[in-house]
């Protein structure tokens, strides 16, 4: 398993999490440029009924405070579903270096999806990785609203 | 003074709050379909160190705990300055109907300058007004990096 996976395992993990609160699936972490995990996140919008509390913002928020530094400029974010135009646009507010990602979101995804956000001339472009562990973030989502359903 | 006029003068006060703290001044409300303000935020981003603390996400977030809902549907948020991509992608996941800006962010704003992100097939677009006391929200810019080349 190369380091991607590896910290794409953790995501998962996180995402899981969600899922046993009912909330949609999706987990992230920021991970420094030594590779040690800053912050981690999953999506808590039902729980907290709270529009912005994605996964990459938690995540996003909790590496901040533990740099004591909005620029998280070596870090890389990795997260099971492709970003929203919220949370892509808190990846260039924060500059962080990459972003790696699992399953495409169709109907949200900022980064492929719907558009392709970071070829518009920010002042920050990360580079990006998607596909990592791609079936296996995407058979969370599916799980998720099959059961939702039953 | 219009309605939206004697709003944005509020969000003005709160932007004038940002700089005498040394941010980028930029002031945000929202205001619920009775005319009420039930979020209101200023540039936070310094003196948090935190890539989030937008004007507008403090304000959307301050509006999701008032209503108990992340769904902010018959909502208005007014702002000073164009939305940047992470906060225009925070007024589409919060579902907010109006969006009444001031002035034009050439060097960031996603809702006219650098793109145009409400036209992308998102799962909601909110209407749109700018330029309202365009004048005096951009002088609060002009004269606080004036300043802060001085």
């Amino acid at each position: 398993m190369t380091a991607d996976e590896e910290y794409m395992t953790l995501c998962i993990e996180l995402a899981k999490k969600a899922a046993e609160k009912g909330e949609c699936p999706v987990g992230a972490i920021v991970v420094d440029k030594d590779g040690r995990i800053i912050g981690e996140g999953y999506n808590m919008r039902e729980a907290e009924q709270m529009p912005t509390a994605h996964a990459e913002i938690i995540a996003i928020e909790q590496a901040a405070k533990a740099m004591n530094s909005w620029r998280l400029t070596e870090c890389t974010l990795y997260v099971t579903l492709e970003p929203c135009p919220m949370c892509a646009g808190a990846i260039i507010n924060s500059r962080i270096k990459r972003l790696v990602y699992g399953a495409f979101d169709e109907k949200g995804g900022a980064c492929a999806s719907l558009m392709e956000i970071f070829d518009y001339p920010f002042n920050h472009r990360p580079m990006v990785r998607s596909r990592v562990l791609q079936d296996e973030c995407a058979k969370l989502l599916t799980e998720f609203f099959k059961d939702l359903r039953t």
